[in-house]
């Protein structure tokens, strides 16, 4: 459904970036699961713009209110309301885009489906929207922390041209990068030098008013074998459409991904080897933690693309809704690369897929404790 | 839901590859579309194993039964329900994988999952589990060319480093490669350079016993602009989740995908022109037909990676259920290269999504008309 | 799911009697339609409790807050998100609770379900949950009028042994009962003599600290032939589960209900005679306005038994969460009859239904116009 | 959706009166549930018509087929897809009605919705469509069995006007009724005296020409407190809306239903007393086992309504498709009662629902164990 995602876990968010504010409504948490308001913000906090000078400089405070669903520090089983109000809200900086279509925006597909289209701001499209996933996504972290020990943690492993050296697919272990090394850099890249590199060329495309995209890499530590599903809700399928449903994404890859189409049968498979109490082990994992959509008890591993965004301190020409060509002036704030702040909605989007079947293999495995 | 794929337009798949039969129901399709038989066993007969000695000697005939909701030829809005027999159930030729888990397969998860296994064959991970979802996306298909004209189709781009001269994404027509052009090889490569390539590559590797992947491009034409959603259910989001539930999946990209992040905003963004009555056209389509999750009247592109099979000619090492170190050795059929095959399936999958979204657009625009 | 109702208009509550507030997310609402905050708080004055001398005298403002969905005036398409700060909660008359299980409330069922109880007010099990879904039905009846000028109202036909004159099942034409004719009495019963037996009723049950059930028809007018679904999803069952989800709600009728028991088939059956422009009409509606799940053109008629509140101003024999044996004393304010409070109600969740399938019916009759 | 029941055990059905076949597909059941054949028969053989004298003559084999999800005796996780052909499809009994609408059934509004109508039979309306429910609660009420222990029981307690002597809530046991009771008598009354009673009037509307209608209670026992939700989702209402479901239903009540409203509260609450192990019993059962949408452990018990059927043997004033008054003679097989035969239907949607809301309640309680 539109604004819902999640079958067990699941969450609804609402807002557009003017108004009275962006939300959201988790429902089908398990109760007796601490969780405070701190926990939420501070996701929300690394997905707020104006954190470093590589970022729009529009200031959000973006302080989250939970309305619902929390009785003395636990959550109850009621749905957990979060609510963060509007405030930087300059609707005047739309004025010139109230009979434009931005190019690469969703300004002329919002009309052509709902006929009516929100200008002062990007409506539904708007970054804002995230908040809520943020949010929500907080929560997923905490369960999927308390229940299983699952840690989740992405970064940037590629901007524009420059990409960290090693996407390390081989060894079923990822080389232990941890939330410290990625936090190091506003680019959010762990390698320091190829962060350095990043950082030059983000730089350069502020000043000459363009754009980057690049890619986010996603790990997840400790997910149990046996969660997902063998047909159409495959784990990696559903991690799919999470990924893709964020602004901007353009690709998706889990394990070898593209890669893999350069390997023959014998070099790709995953041999398995006996681990701790004979538990199979995959002695590569270039088949990224899932095989036939169901977890095998290596890291989870999905790598996003991110186009360049859309907003650019250019000229460019597009046409009005009535059809006549223009030049569209560039004209407000312009963030160069978003790619960093998306390495929060990528964890926060993996924690709500993951809560997700975490819960439903509960059910699944109803006669098998 | 596990076994069943969309809102409105809703498939659910049932069947493995040993018991009574594969099949599907399709609940949800609007009354009156003229439907028949032929209809669906065309696609079927395209999905097929043992189609060219490209592929699987494995013969099945593989006809399919329509067991209700059709009427005087036309269907009358009670669920479809569609069921192909299993004849070619060799379950013999299985014994030896009871106790072992076969690499890259889901052997080890299905059993961590349900603590049971159908070890005689692949269970819902056969690669028999798509016919249900061909049968009804060749329902999905009449139902897009019925109501829209939308016309849906894939073509290989891709087996494993030969690649077909162009992906263009630059103009928003794409090469007008049609069905006879894709039909007229084995491989489904419409390029016949890389075609003839290809069949080299594909008979060394079953010479070889080993495996190859590849990339499936798949167009819509003719889809109006304005199917999709702005958050969770972006057009875009739902074919990936199509795509990556596929058997063998690993990448998943629309528009400019994996590629974009090496171009800036600038060169990026598909500037609007106007177009005949003044409809807003792109005059690029790196966006792949989808902006902001909707369709934006263009052409939809995606791509999707196949790795090479995990079914090889080749001794391997793996573990046995007690988790003893075995050598699982090479047996039985095997197929150098599925990924011709994949192309219905992926067809199939677009047009579910598609006709999908047609219909969830009817309730959105309820007020416009 | 728990917290959300609807497949395509869906109304998502959540909060808790006690807690930042109350609210809803409508999402699947069409985009374009007319709506202001007036309509949506002319619903909810009508819910609101201390509205006379016969229901509690807990003031609540429960003032509408609309975060999102609107712009200048018209749905746009996006979740509309409601928000009823909460203000009345006085928690320290709730604290002699905290162990014990009040008879007849869900008290102990949610405690066996969650394993935790905010014992400081009902929880969701609240009345104050009904908020939302009146916030929401508001949203629904609005569409309804506007897209096929449906209208639904309800009324009071029975307080606990006083029943109204005439449930008048035998013509397709309910008597012309409207809004003014209910909300004349402040028992909302449109029939004067019955109204002023009903209030003398409740005041001496108001007097002997004990509560009253009773029973609420509803009838929507102008509903087209043709909503519904003839298997699981019939109309009448929709209803049925909206229905009996309102508190105390424990039994539902449509059309001739259990009344159609004492019936032979010959006395309950309804002739068809030809009406205007020769669409069938039922010469008499036993059936209440569906047939086969599906409505047929006449006034869709139910009934809905509301036991009496659990709430009542006398000692009672209950336990602790100990199990120990306790007496409850009667404190705090007590409402000793909620059934014309349950007039807005059952309309919200009448209207609910039918925005419901009145959007599903757009896609299923797509290949009809 | 339509042809689709339950969250996470989910039902869907296929098939009309004529065509291939009749089936149902199973999703979300628990791998490893011990199941056969004989199971799914032995309800389908209580549903099945021709059984006595007192039912219609139409005599139909119904023999299910399995044909997937089931591995060496033991449920796999995998959809379990089960089929009943149609055999005794005489659709010239039918010529007649091809364009007449019969009154009070779906055939005016199937056509209303769908603008076609299979008029070989009633369609997805016809009473076959139960067949496919009946096999999934088969399935349902095994898992209820074994993972809980839980038993579901129905019986006719009232044909037309004669009703069983005491329809008990006021203890927490209901008498205690057994399968061998039920069987005892074609009427499936336990009670012989008004079994006798019963028997004699069928058999006096059936030389009649007529039909009758009657009232089927339900009950489950050793429900586990906590099963259900608190707002949309109540248990009770679920049940609701898969009773209303059923052919022919027209009211529904949990516990004291409509006969509540008589009472007061002081005489509605059920005290609680403290049970084995300090647990809360509920002294007496108005609630019918169900507090605030949730199990109390106590008895689940509700009622369903039947109206008499609408096929009679007597002439009726109706219409054909283009608006012409017409009579519609009597013809054809015609059962004077199909309470009996309900029995079985709304203890498989009994099943249906309790098994869902048991595997939901394996995700809620994730944090509790």
């Amino acid at each position: 459904m539109t604004s819902t995602t999640g079958h067990l876990f699941r969450a609804t968010t609402y807002g557009e970036s003017h108004g009275g504010g962006i939300g959201v409504v988790v429902d089908g948490c398990p109760s007796r699961l601490p969780l405070t308001k701190d926990e939420i913000q501070r996701d929300l906090d690394r997905r707020r713009p104006g954190q470093s000078s590589l970022t729009t400089q529009r200031q959000e405070a973006d302080e989250v209110e939970i309305l619902s669903g929390l009785f003395e520090g636990l959550t109850i089983g009621s749905p957990i309301a979060m609510l963060v109000k509007n405030s930087d809200a300059r609707s005047q900086d739309y004025e010139h885009l109230r009979d434009v279509y931005r190019p690469s925006h969703a300004d002329f597909t919002t009309e052509a489906k709902y006929g009516i289209r929100n200008w002062q701001g990007g409506g539904r499209a708007s970054a804002r929207e995230t908040i809520g996933r943020v949010a929500a996504g907080a929560v997923a972290r905490k369960l999927l922390g308390e229940a299983a020990e699952i840690i989740v943690l992405g970064w940037v492993s590629r901007i524009h041209n420059i990409e960290m050296p090693v996407h390390n697919i081989e060894t079923p272990e990822m080389p232990a990068i941890c939330l410290e090394d990625v936090e190091a850099s506003p680019t959010r890249c762990p390698d320091p030098q190829s962060a350095a590199r990043m950082e030059t060329a983000i730089a350069a495309a502020r000043e000459d008013g363009d754009s980057l995209g690049g890619i986010v890499t996603c790990v997840a530590r400790g997910v149990p074998a046996g969660l997902g599903a063998p047909v159409f809700d495959k784990l990696d399928a559903d991690l799919a459409k999470a990924m893709i449903s964020l602004p901007a994404a353009k690709g998706f890859e889990v394990g070898s991904g593209f890669g893999g189409v350069a390997m023959t049968g014998r070099q790709h498979n995953d041999p398995f080897t006996a681990g701790a109490e004979g538990t199979p082990r995959a002695a590569t994992n270039r088949s990224g933690g899932v095989q036939g959509g169901i977890s095998n008890g290596e890291d989870l591993i999905v790598r996003v693309a991110f186009k360049p965004t859309a907003t650019i301190a250019s000229e460019q020409q597009t046409v009005t809704r009535e059809g006549e060509a223009v030049t569209l002036e560039a004209k407000g704030r312009h963030d160069p690369c978003v790619v960093p702040r998306a390495v929060p909605l990528v964890e926060a989007m993996t924690c709500l897929v993951l809560a997700d079947h975490l819960l439903r293999q509960q059910a699944v495995s109803l006669l098998q404790r």
